[in-house]
Formats: structure tokens, sequence, C-alpha cells
């Protein structure tokens, strides 16, 4: 079988969720889709044979990196287990000539870097595409790739829902790169923001998506907790990780402990939070989760982030693909 | 060529050595055997290709981690990297949680982890088959596969040996596997159970063989040191390692450096210890020796003990092939 | 397409660089120089499909390591990623136990260690070729190979060249094995040795290759500082890492820190002193750099360096692929 390959990313490197337009999306999502159907028929896929991927992975995360790694191996390609610690990283070697090294052996490279900058700096020295998993605060789009096809997958639709965006708002880089992407290229009803105070979403966050609210008709509403209307009201909710580290900072004078106990009551979502829900929505969460997310819903068929942990897979492998092929 | 898998594995994790009945063990050896001489004669196989395997080890076992990852490759199938530090482990992700997500882009995960609970939680939640590479004091099923089939294919048969397992037995997870599964399975002759003071045999596990010993009139005889007669009387000598930190709290009151020696001295198989054996028996020992199985016999051509990890290596072959083929 | 392997290397270890003679070096560049057209031109190679390569990298050097990496999977085989810390190494287990061990999966082993002993010692037990990839101060044969490939490959020769060798010559065991093989087996024109005070080349090595330099009349000059004049004079300049920290041991009674500045000075390749370098010459350095090589040159068509690892992984392919197919 063969598929077709998104043409305008052909040997791009994927750096921002902005670089995609709808028909991108739209075509990776059908791409993504097509390769589900594929491979949990049992079949597999040749298409990068020979192909060599180095995911260069400056800060852990394991799970992003065992998916892209799993979706170039499904694709038929191989991957260098490159290793940060222990590496000339250690001797005093700057990014760009670790990069420049590993670009040498590679046909892509996946990023992965506490700052940043670290993106650019890899992308003007490489020769070969550079995947961007993450940036610092900066970015990581194929998360909200993936989370988008989650949506399109799961509901039928990304246009016209309405979504709640739950949690450490201010440093979630995921939640960031997936409202600027959705309220870019779809038709929302409505976006709640529910965050403990002093983790609200950042105002230039606010600010890069105000033109697109404005223009659609984007209602926007910004809460400190996830009250039963709101649950009512979501065909997604979309949690993140709540961190207890954050809070001394975040909320000063306070007592940090008791603040975090609040937060976390005034947002987790569980069985009881769930009664007020559509039949027919999504509960979402890119994973880890630690004390906002109840393991009592886990087997409720609106449960989505089991998932949409495949889905990553599938969506890693359209862009690989795309990329590459 | 294509081989014929053990069809009662077909899809099934791997958990104990108890799953495994005689005919499932007799075509395992088989097919083990028959991958062996594929493989020696230069041929290659491709029958798990496009699968994917990922190994989760929450504890250092470098041997069997290389080993299932060889026998992997070897079928065609891929291996991703998964390192449990550095992982969502530490931002306390629960196991069910971390296992859910590998199993979400492999075809088996391949499982080991120092608490006995841990196996059945991974099954619990993984949607494709789990290999047990050893969960705490439990069990390593894989070890005792790969240990009856080297005395299979070193001696012709497994009936009617005799055979002295020595050293720690009390700690020692393979013994326990083994000498269930050979009891269970096979008419063995005699089994000697020779340990230092304090290391004996768990009375579990003699509770857990005693009726296949009584219906099958398997003698046994449990002594402290390995003596001329008994090496005289044995087609397999079993060793595993003796570990001198186990000494303090096995021989409490007694001087536990002294106390080491002696079990060393008592139980060490050399060279000269080796003159009272038959012609035609082996020595093996799952390695890494230490102490109690000297270098003098490598090159002696009794000493499995190598070759041992080689059909380690087709064991775990022919065990992935009949889970995913 | 199918390559033509060294016949001599088949089934060999490679163990240093004085196990090549010239017929093999220039058979080995031509086959490195067919596989670089072959891959940069899209194409891919199947020839060790199936076949398991096993790094046992005892320290770090993650260029080398994902170097030799890149390379069998670009062949077509697969690597075992074993991993030295957390391996039975630290029960005690000898190097000789931990080499039968891989080498009783592997078809080939790729051995680094900080003692020159360890390459013998495994050697003497592995039934598999075992791939020298750094043995302490002792040799490092694939990186002497790739230089001289780059060299030929970049200038169309390497008989009759000019060689600048520039940095710790002492300790640098790079340049040992460099310098024996160039002048063992080609006719070079003349041979600067440009080292700091203190960390000039070892006598034995110049005891090594004193025959050769005499019977082919190749110039040999040794000085401190790199010249306008020798900078015009030369060909290939090889600049070697300067580390800080072997300093003050080398320039006892001196003051540390003034003696690495004033040699980073001494020996520094940069714009200025490329301005008296020749049109057609090339600048190489294994990396990784750290202050004597400046980035200011980097963009200058004569800065070999990093053409000089895409030259490594076809060298490493032609090696593995001419020991095992």
């Amino acid at each position: 079988m063969s598929f077709t390959p998104v043409a305008s990313l052909k040997g791009k490197s994927v750096c921002a969720a902005s670089q995609f337009d709808r028909t991108d999306i739209d075509a990776l999502i059908e791409l993504a889709r097509a390769m589900k159907a594929h491979i949990e028929s049992g079949q597999t896929i040749h298409a990068l044979d020979g192909r060599v991927m180095t995911p260069l992975f400056y800060e852990d995360s394991s799970r992003t990196l065992s998916s892209f790694c799993a979706a170039m191996l499904r694709l038929g390609g191989q991957v260098v287990n490159f290793k940060v610690e222990g590496s000339s990283v250690n001797k005093g070697e700057t990014l760009e000539d670790t990069v420049r090294t590993l670009d040498s052996y590679s046909d892509v490279l996946v990023l992965r870097h506490p700052k940043v900058e670290a993106l650019a700096q890899a992308t003007s020295v490489a020769q070969h595409p550079v995947m961007n998993a993450g940036n610092g605060s900066g970015e990581h789009p194929t998360q909200a790739l993936l989370d988008t096809l989650t949506i399109s997958a799961e509901l039928g639709r990304v246009d016209g829902i309405t979504i709640a965006l739950i949690g450490d708002l201010k440093m979630g880089r995921t939640v960031h790169s997936l409202l600027k992407l959705l309220t870019h290229n779809f038709s929302l009803a409505k976006v709640y923001l529910v965050a403990p105070a002093g983790l609200e979403m950042p105002q230039e966050v606010l600010d890069a998506v105000a033109a697109d609210l404005t223009q659609k008709h984007i209602a926007l509403e910004q809460v400190h907790a996830l009250s039963p209307a709101i649950v009512a009201d979501c065909d997604v909710l979309y949690a993140t990780r709540l961190q207890k580290e954050r809070f001394p900072a975040a909320a000063a004078g306070a007592d940090p402990v008791a603040a975090f106990q609040k937060a976390k009551e005034d947002i987790l979502i569980n069985k009881a939070r769930l009664e007020s829900a559509k039949e027919k929505m999504i509960v979402m969460h890119p994973l880890p989760r630690v004390d906002e997310l109840s393991t009592d819903i886990d087997s409720d068929p609106r449960a989505a982030y089991f998932r949409q942990m495949k889905y990553g897979l599938f969506m890693r492998m359209a862009i690989l693909y795309s990329v590459l092929a």
C-alpha cells in the first residue's frame, strides 16, 4: 500500500505549530488515520527503509522519545540511540558542533532542549530536517498536531467544538501550542481557560490568539475552577499536569501546600465531576498525570487520554513520512 | 524457511514457568533448536518484520536485556530503547500508566521489576503480551526454559538425569523456577540441593515440588558441601552466584567473612573438583559468576555455561516468535 | 548494487592501523567512496540484513559510537544497545566474561576501553570479530583510516603531501595511529609535528616511524608554533584537541594557565592564520574541538572537519561490510 505524503513538509524541519495551515493539518490527519488503519490491521510499512533518525534529547522526555522512535521503526526506518550524557557535550562541545556530527550520519534529527533558542541553532547548521520535540518554553508542535488528530478522530470534527484547557496554563508549553493551532485553523465555539490563580495563560499567548478569536467569533472565558456548567458545555476537557513545586512561587504570601490542595480540588477531573458531562465528549491529557486526573474514570469510554498516546504514534509517523518519503 | 510456532503461546503473556506444560516445553525446545541451526548456518529470519518490542527494565540486567533485544532483532523485529531512569517514572507516574504508554506503541513488552506484584499490574493494563524478565523474588520463566533447553541439547535428554543445584538457593529466583519446572515436567532421577547454612532452598519451594517428587519418585538430598560422591553422581552441576553481602544476615553470630570463605570452598566448582565427574556431564551457571565457579575449567568441554547463554538467545527467539508470529 | 569487500578483512578483528597494508587501504578507500556515492544518491544497502553488532563502550565516545551504529544500520544490519553502566560489570564480572556474553548474541563487537590490554583480552575469547574503537593510549585504527580517506578524497592523493600534526601530540592516540599509517604506507613529502612544550610526540612513536622516514626520504620537523611558513607549505593541517587540564603536569614550574594560553595562541587555527595557506589544502580535526580551532573558518571550503565525520561513516561501513559480508 502506498500513502500520500503531505507535500509541503518534504525535506522541511518541523519547528512550530504555526507553520502548518489548515490544508496541511487536514492532510496530516487523513494520513495518520490511514496509517493507523493499516498498522492496526496487522500490516507493516517499509517506506523509510534504510533511513536513519537520530534523537538528540537534552532533557528527559521518555514518552516523546519512545513515540518518535516507535514511529520511525514502524515506517521501516532505523534509530541511532545517541545519549547526551557522556557525549562530547561534556567536553565543552557546542550544540552546533554536536548537531553537525549527528546530522552527518542521519537523515533526520529530533531535538528536545530546555532552551528556546536551541532549535534555531540546530536548524541553522543541520543539512537534514530537524523535528522539534520541545524547545524550552517555546513549542512542541507534534504534540499540538496529535492533540488535534485525537479531537478529530474521536469527535468526528474540530470546527464548532467547545474546549476547556485546564491546569497549569502558565508553564504548559503544550496548551500554548494547542490553543494557537486550534484558534488559528478551526472555528471553535468556545474556549474555557481553567487555571489556578497565578498559573493563568500568559498574556503573550492571549495576545497571539486575539485576532483569530475576534475574527472567528470564538468565545473565551477564564476561570479558576471547573464548574458543573463548564463540564456540561464542553466537548473536550483538556487537562495538564499540576506540579506542586510551582505553587510556592505562584502563590506568594499564601500557604503553598494549602493553595496546591485547593487548586487540585478546583480542577480535578474525576467520576463525580464527569456526571454533568455530555455523553459524547472526551477527556484528554498529555500525560504523565499526577493528581489532577483521577484513575476512577480510566474505564469510562470518554477517557481518551490513553488513545491519545496512540494517535501520537500515528501523527509522528505521518510527519516523518511526509518529511522523508 | 518457515518455523512452527508453539500455538498455545500465541498472543499470551509469559509470566511464570508453571504456565508451560511438557508439550509446550518440548515444542519450544524443538523450535529453539531449529532456529539455532538456521541462524548458525548463516541464514536470517524476517518473521517479525515490522513488529516492535519495548523492554521496560526497572532494575539492571544487561544480560537478560541484551539477550531479549538480540532475539527480537534476529527475528526481523525492532526494539524501542526505553530508559526507566529519566522517564516519567521520576515525575510520579504509576507503573500502570508507564505500561499503558509503551504498550500503545509496541507489539510486546519485556518487564523486569524488583517487586513481585509489578508483573500482575502490568498485565492487567497492557493490551499486548508482556514477557516477564524477572519480577523480584518471583519468577524468571525464560531463564528456566533456556536452562531446560541447555540440558536437553547438551545431554540429549532431561528425563532421568541427576542434577545438583548449588550456591545461594535461598534468594536465587533462577533455581526456584528451574526446580519447579524440571520436577513438574520431567522424571528426574535425583536432585541435590547444595547450599551454605542459612542459604538453603526456601520451604515454600520445597512444598511446591513435594507432590511431584513423591509421584515421580524423584530423590532429593540437601547438603552444605559439594562432595566428590555428589559430583560423580551428577549429570548437571548447576551453580549460582554466591554474594558476600548476604552472609552477615545469613550467618548471624558467626564471622561473616569466615563463613563466606568456608561456603565458597565447600561449593566451588573447579578443575580439581571436576576430576570425580563423569565424562559426559555439564556444568551450568546463569552468570555472572564471581567466586563460585573457577575459570580453570572454562576450556573443559563439560563447561556449558557459555553455550548456555547462546541457548538463551534461541529460546527467547522461540518464545517471541510463538507469541507474536 | 553489489560492492566488493576487502577480502583480507573477512572475519577478522580490526585491532591496529598496522594490520592494513597499502593494498588494503586503497581498497577500503575505494569501497568507502563507492558506498558514499550510493548512499548520497538516495539508495540503500541491505548487505548486512539480519546481522547484529553490539558496541561495548567502557568510556564515553558518543561520536565514535554513533558513527559505528549508523554505519551498521545503513548496511542493513542491527545494533544491540548494551550499556556498560548498570551491567554485570558492576557485579564484578571480568571483561572476558562480558565479552563472551555479548559475543554469543552478536556477529561483531565494537570495543572502546580505557586500558590498552583490554583489546587483547577481548579478542582472546570472542568467536566473532572485534572492532577496536580506541584502547586507552593504544590504537584507534578506524580513525586513522577515515583520516586517510578524507585526505585521499579531498586532495585526490595521499602520496607526496605535506602534513602538519598540531596540538597535544603526547596523549593524542589519534595522531599516533595516523602518523604510523601514513608514513608506513605513503610517500609523504614532509611531516611537521607542532606541539606545545611538554606535549611533543612520544619518542616511541618517533622510533616506530624512523625507518619509514629514512627509507622514503620523508622530511620531519618538530616545532612549538604554527608559523605562516608552515601553513603555506602544508596540504593538510591536522589539529587535535588541546586540554587545559594537561598543562599543569606538562609545564611543571611554569604557570599552567599562562602556558596553556600561550600554547593555544601558538597553534590556534583561525581565519588570520589561514591567509598564508594554499588555495587547495584542507584543515582536519577529529572533533570535538574546544579552543584550538576557531569557528571563523567553518564556512571556508578548506575546512574539511565536518566532511571528515561523514567520511568516517563511510569508512566504517566499508570496514564492517568487508569483515561481515
